[in-house]
Formats: C-alpha cells, structure tokens, sequence
C-alpha cells in the first residue's frame, strides 16, 4: 500500500481470521451508489490476501443491493487452495446486510508461460489520448460526469461521445483511454475497476441516461498491464427482456489484452 | 420431471433443508470427466429448486477438482431474494471434496417485458442441419468423440470438422447445431450443458487434441428458447500466459440469442 487514492480506497484490514474491515470511500460513485467496479476491487483485495496469490485470473460479483460510502465488513471463505491456483468466496455487508457476493480464482500470472499464443483482438483504432475528450466532473451540473471520473481520468474517443450531446451515433459502445488520475500504474488488482468505469454503453443506442444497475460482472485478468494508458473497449450485442450485456476488452499501452469482462446488467425503470 | 435423460440425469432430491442428492450420470463425461456444463446444469437444478425462480439469469461455477460418475451432495445458501431476483450458492461435494462452487442469480424470464430491444449479434451462416456433420461415438476408436454426444446431439459446421480429419483452418471457433438426442425440448435449464458441449475451439487452431480444464464458466441465459435445434457458435479471442478464454453464442430456432457463454480454461499441459 502506498499513499495513492485507490490504494487507499480499496484498503482492508484484517479483523479476524477470515473478515476484514473496509470503507467505501466518497469520490468513487456514480449518483451516489459506489461504482460496482469499485467495491469488487475491494473485495478482490480482501481475497487476494486471504489466498495470497497477487493475480485475480477470474472474478464475478452478484451484486445484491445497493451500497454507500462508508464502512463494509467483508468475511472470506478458502474454497479451495492448488498448486497453481486458489478460489475463494467474500461476503460484504453494510450495516449488516450483505450489499454483494464475489468468488474468484486466485493465481499468478508472472509464472504462467506457455508458449501457445493467439490474439484475434486487437486495439479499437482510436484517436491518440490528446485527441480524445478528458471527461471530468462539471460543478453543480445535473448532467456532470459522475465523480469517480475525478479518480479513474478518462479520454473518451470523440465519436463516441455523442450521448453526452444529444447525438448518439446508435450503436451500443463507447472507447477510450484510462488511468488512474494520480498517476498510479494500474496492475491486476485494479483491472475490474476500469472494467465498469466507462458510462454505459447503451447511451449511445439512443436509451435514456439512467441509473442501470449491474447484477453480475466477472472479469478475466489475463496479464499484468504494461505501464502507461489503458485503452477500453465496451460493447451491447444484446438488449431483451429487460436485461443487457455489457462486454469489455481492456488492453495496455503494449496493445495486448490484459482483461476481458463481461457484466448482465437490467435496463433502466421505467421502459417497460 | 420426466423420462427425457437429461432430466433424469440431472435429478436432485431435497435430503434436508439446505442439501440435495444427486447422481452424476455415465454417458455425460469428456474422457471420463463428467462435462462441466453438465455439473453445471444439476446445480442449476438445485439452485433453481431452492430459490422457486425458473430461469438461471446468470450462473458462475468454478470448477475445483475433476468429478466423476455416482453420487453428489449439494448444499445450497440463499443469499438474497428479492422480488424480481433471487441470488444463491451451492457447493458441489463427492467423496467429502468439494469439485464445484455455483453462484446464480435467477428470475422468470417470461415475466421480464421490456420495450428496448437490440440485437447485434446474427446466427453464423452454416448449411443447415442435414448437411452438417452429425458427431456420434465410434466404439473402441482411440479419438472417438465423447459419449455426452450420444446425448447432446451435434451437427458440426462440415468448415469447423477439419480439427478431426487433421486440416484445422487456423481459427479458433467452432459452429453448429445441437439439441438433445432423445428430443427433449432445450429449456433455460440446460442451457449451460449446450453452452460447454462442442469440442473445444483451439483444436481448430491447431493445438493439439487433448483435455482443457475449465477453471469458470459463465452462462447468461437471455430468453427461453423457441422450440428446434440451437444453433452455436464458439470462439476463442485469446490464448496467452497458459489461459484461454471461450465465448460462446446459443441462438434459438427463431435466431434469437438464448444465451452467452464464457469461459476461462487451462491450456493444455506440456506446452510449457
């Protein structure tokens, strides 16, 4: 831990043999409600403790109900510990009642070489960081940036910001480039963070900016992100029913893919 | 319940307030590995049973240590209903070891009416079933396909079968029909079965044929499919660092997405 936001935001303390006391931190939300994304991060350090294993290969959180800044006390369950890897189970609750669900398997991806190598994803062809639109809080705007923009900086590639200006260009994306504001290197910890800190997709369909709350998001690590900008990608294939996917691909400065996340979401109220 | 094999293969029977018994059924395993979709779909089966909601929205197994036919002990939690969802856990136990850990969120898809529709995603043209490739068990062949295919009843695309005569076309996908062998209509409960039945994508890629473990497997389930054959479609976007990960799209007979799948899996060993 050192003394920069998210590292402060997504400290855990240890309070027993499996629980953990946390805080939800202000500044990290979207209307108030901290971004999911965030509070699996938090949970994934928790877990990444109790295993000791430095890399989340695979995460999912259930989210279960809404949480708010301020304290969260987080139990871990070892489900099972291997050689190569460890999966465990964390509960986190907020004055007393459980806010979400996550189990993930733990390993470590420095030591995983395999010389069999395939990449058919490659970079979204963006306009470079400058070029992009730096999305940042506007003060007392009722349609200001929410304020995790202020912690997680976010260039937003001009034809995708349509939504912001009334003219979305209709299909479900939205691309950029990302880091942390204060200049922290993102590494695997924080991969499910920028994993859910881009507004949703579907703004640019042409659907109402609203609240869409997130039931499930797993995210795949599969490298440690090279130094320097995150370039996202997040995509809707399918709206029904009254319910979204939301598919991202996050690769790093070096072009590779260091994460892939996937998240079912419900359409916003009121649309039925 | 009824006499369709699935259904009786994937039984489970209340033994206590939390728990279920089950039989892990021969003729559903890859190499004698009963296949993880279909350990998938009995703990979806107990879930479903314990929360009284029909349809898996979203199921997450973390799969621990290979199973094999005979019996198992679920134990399953509930960790939230509310009124449009509910969130459940199991654990899968043979011989006192855990194999399994399942986490879902449930619902009633035919409940979930919304006006906001949007679809990207267009079936895979394939010839149609007659001229596919039907995969069945060659008896006492070394590289016979896996008896779940007496079972679940592929038609592979006649493009996608070069993996098997030893001219794989270098993509990492693999398409074609499925339905189950004895008829039975395909219900979102077995969903996660069809979504982690068809020969793994890489062979395609020229990896060599040989058992890829699952480490998670994801399943949305986005609507009842319509009667008829699904028609799926797998693909890998990238093997590095000894992961791999696979997407998977289930559409209906209506060509509809059913479901999508993803999964994070071990490349194969010796490739180090």
């Amino acid at each position: 831990m050192n003394g920069h936001e998210y590292d402060l935001a997504t400290a855990v303390r240890p309070t027993g043999d499996h629980t953990y006391a946390a805080d939800l931190h202000d500044g990290w939300d979207i209307g108030g409600v901290p971004n999911g994304g965030y509070l699996l991060t938090v949970a994934g350090r928790a877990l990444a403790q109790s295993v000791e294993r430095p890399d989340p290969l695979t995460v999912t959180c259930h989210y279960l109900a809404p949480a708010r800044s301020g304290p969260i006390e987080l139990t871990t369950e070892l489900v099972r510990a291997g050689r190569r890897h460890a999966t465990a189970m964390a509960t986190v609750r907020q004055d007393g009642n459980e806010v979400a669900r996550v189990i993930g398997t733990f390993g470590d991806l420095q030591q995983q070489r395999d010389g069999r190598h395939l990449a058919t994803l490659k970079p979204p062809e963006i306009p470079p960081p400058d070029e992009c639109v730096h999305v940042t809080p506007i003060p007392d705007h009722p349609q200001s940036p929410p304020p995790i923009t202020e912690k997680v900086s976010l260039r937003i590639a001009p034809e995708d910001l349509g939504f912001a200006l009334g003219t979305p260009h209709g299909r479900a994306e939205i691309k950029g480039w990302a880091e942390f504001a204060d200049g922290r290197d993102a590494d695997t910890s924080a991969l499910p963070l920028f994993a859910d800190a881009f507004p949703p997709t579907v703004f640019n369909a042409g659907f109402p900016i609203g609240w869409m709350p997130t039931i499930e998001l797993t995210v795949h690590v599969r490298k440690r992100p090279a130094r320097g900008l995150l370039l996202c990608e997040f995509r809707t294939n399918l709206v029904s029913n009254g319910y979204m996917e939301v598919d991202g691909v996050i690769f790093d400065a070096t072009g590779e893919v260091a994460a892939m996340s996937r998240q079912l979401a419900a359409t916003p109220r009121g649309q039925t």
